[in-house]
């Protein structure tokens, strides 16, 4: 049982927590008319019969003028039905003793009856509920050792392109080191999913063809280049699927297509690192999140910020900017362009410009969401 | 390498992103001059001398009226300054054979220089960045497949009570289960910790005192009743070390205690499950997340809210107080006390009123800590 899984059935409790009426304090447990009259100019006798301790009961029962050392979060004995605090008792002593009540506790004081945390058949939790720390307490106090979580979705990731070398290695001639790689499979587990990432897949017909065959409920493909986005994958994924969408008009990420072969989603990312961040939040990151039973809203904080410059965006097509927050005003980064992921960690966040606007002028105020 | 990791040292990168010139759109590498004067109406000829491929470039060098096809990422030819994009050339062909220029480029366009994500010497990422999954990729980039981090510290949970029945037990007659165990265990994970936690601690001196020299950087005790907690734990504590603190003016959690044995840093944590979470939250969690390079802020999102009823707190006392948030206003929780934890799971988040106010009236704007 683990924080941040996914509730997939209601909780129900079987049990009361406690199960059993409990002192929340220390001091005795009496009946509450022993004291009744009691101040420190009418102390009142108390014969002091036996202790409760956590776990461990008094096995007898209280009468009146009589009571029960206790002790915080041990039973009440058999009678009672308060606890006068340890500070409204003079001569405190062992059992057997007479004590002295100097102040009067009304019937249900200082006791936490059973079921004041949880009573059984009361739902605790209902599905789609992410765990926290404190429910994993709870679930433990009814005695539920495991429940019933979302499966984490199975992601295949498919690095493609010859000139690409893998994570670890040094760039050198005209060959790049594969930065989608890490950086999708660190997203995936943010989201939930759980990884499958064998390494790098040539340019090739037959390894993407496999690639997309892989056991899994997600497939994600993206490409150092556009030959395997652009070209193969999307033609294999025609034939072998069904290619749903291929090209968004959203800048980065245009040439994204979304599909699906048999009960996989399928999902092809431009190789550009911040069109492939940019479409993986876009539309993989939620798929992966919903099939989890997580929520689709953005895993971004979201603050409000006025822009310090303006930000241009035709009609027709969506923006992702990459904002810095410097004095709480957003500014653009200025970039070269998708290729550039050095901009999403020089950048605080982003900015969504929607399609129906041409952008924003300096001062609007808008929600910038925080990468950090 | 994993995100969410924290950077111990700066990281400079000693390669340029790219190492190469290199094309940002599919078309033909030319000298600029090629183009000049180009339109659909005075069509340049050029000569089309080969191909140019991510990681496959063209080894030849360019001179005016030629071209070399050339994809996105690949490297620019010798003799190139520009990239004359596919749509602006008409009877695109093969190699060697003559097509047409049908607009001017300028030099520089749709290159991208080498250098322009990261030059060689740039200082990356500074200490104490927390990675995000855009940071590996740019990591990767730059050929660092490993970087120094801020170690986890070692957190042994220390749980006492003889009350207490291990998690994932049924309760029984007056055994309660464990519920500070699980929520500890999750919340030190959260902070960045790793979690020691071998089962449960019995009541006695030497269990605890053992318990106390564990190999570990912090050590957190709590009890399922005030005896391991309020009695032997301190008592052990100010013997074999130092108890700095015992006591706190705050709500819940006042018998919280603080101290320090050799390196370890110790805190004693109520048993009562509400006051166990707040006080990990207050002072232990604080103290993991700095050891471990984080801030100490709170690990909770804020958001403003007015109280839908007031809230009362003697001054000189701080208080934790749980509230729900509905339709935007936050509602206090009405909880039995401490040992009631379903209060923090029915809770949204809390209201932490300072000790030197009487508590917030109705419609007070404050911030809300959320939980989830």
């Amino acid at each position: 049982m683990a924080a941040g899984r996914v509730l997939a059935t209601p909780v129900v409790s079987d049990v009361d927590v406690p199960g059993f009426d409990r002192a929340t304090m220390d001091g005795y447990a009496v009946m509450a008319e022993s004291t009744e009259g009691a101040t420190s100019y009418n102390r009142l006798p108390l014969v002091v019969i036996g202790d409760s301790l956590p776990g461990r009961p008094f096995h007898g029962s209280v009468g009146v003028g009589q009571g029960v050392r206790i002790m915080t979060g041990a039973p009440l004995p058999l009678g009672c039905d308060a606890v006068l605090p340890a500070e409204w008792i003079e001569n405190a002593a062992v059992t057997n003793a007479t004590v002295s009540a100097l102040a009067a506790v009304s019937p249900g004081k200082h006791v936490g009856r059973q079921g004041e945390d949880m009573v059984r058949g009361t739902t605790l939790f209902q599905p789609g509920r992410v765990l926290r720390p404190q429910d994993l307490g709870v679930l433990s106090s009814v005695g539920l050792g495991e429940v019933r979580v979302f499966s984490r979705p199975q992601v295949r990731l498919v690095v493609t392109g010859d000139e690409l070398l893998p994570s670890g290695s040094r760039p050198h001639d005209y060959r790049i080191v594969d930065a989608n790689g890490p950086m999708l499979a660190a997203l995936i587990e943010r989201d939930g999913g759980l990884v499958d990432f064998p390494g790098l897949v040539p340019d090739e017909h037959d390894a993407i063809l496999n690639a997309l065959h892989a056991a899994a409920d997600v497939i994600i493909v993206t490409g150092g280049s556009s030959v395997g986005i652009e070209d193969l994958a999307p033609t294999i994924l025609g034939r072998q699927g069904d290619l749903v969408i291929h090209g968004i008009a959203m800048r980065p990420s245009s040439p994204t297509g979304l599909g699906r072969i048999g009960h996989r989603l399928v999902f092809l990312l431009p190789g550009n690192p911040v069109s492939c961040l940019c479409a993986y939040d876009f539309f993989a990151g939620r798929a992966i999140r919903a099939l989890g039973g997580r929520t689709r809203a953005w895993p971004y904080r979201p603050i409000r910020a006025r822009l310090a410059r303006k930000i241009s965006s035709p009609i027709g097509r969506l923006d992702y900017a990459r904002v810095r927050v410097v004095d709480g005003a957003a500014e653009p980064v200025a970039v070269g362009g998708a290729s550039v992921l050095s901009s999403t960690t020089r950048a605080d966040g982003f900015v969504i410009v929607p399609d129906d606007i041409e952008g924003f002028a300096p001062g609007t105020e808008v929600d910038v969401w925080l990468y950090g």
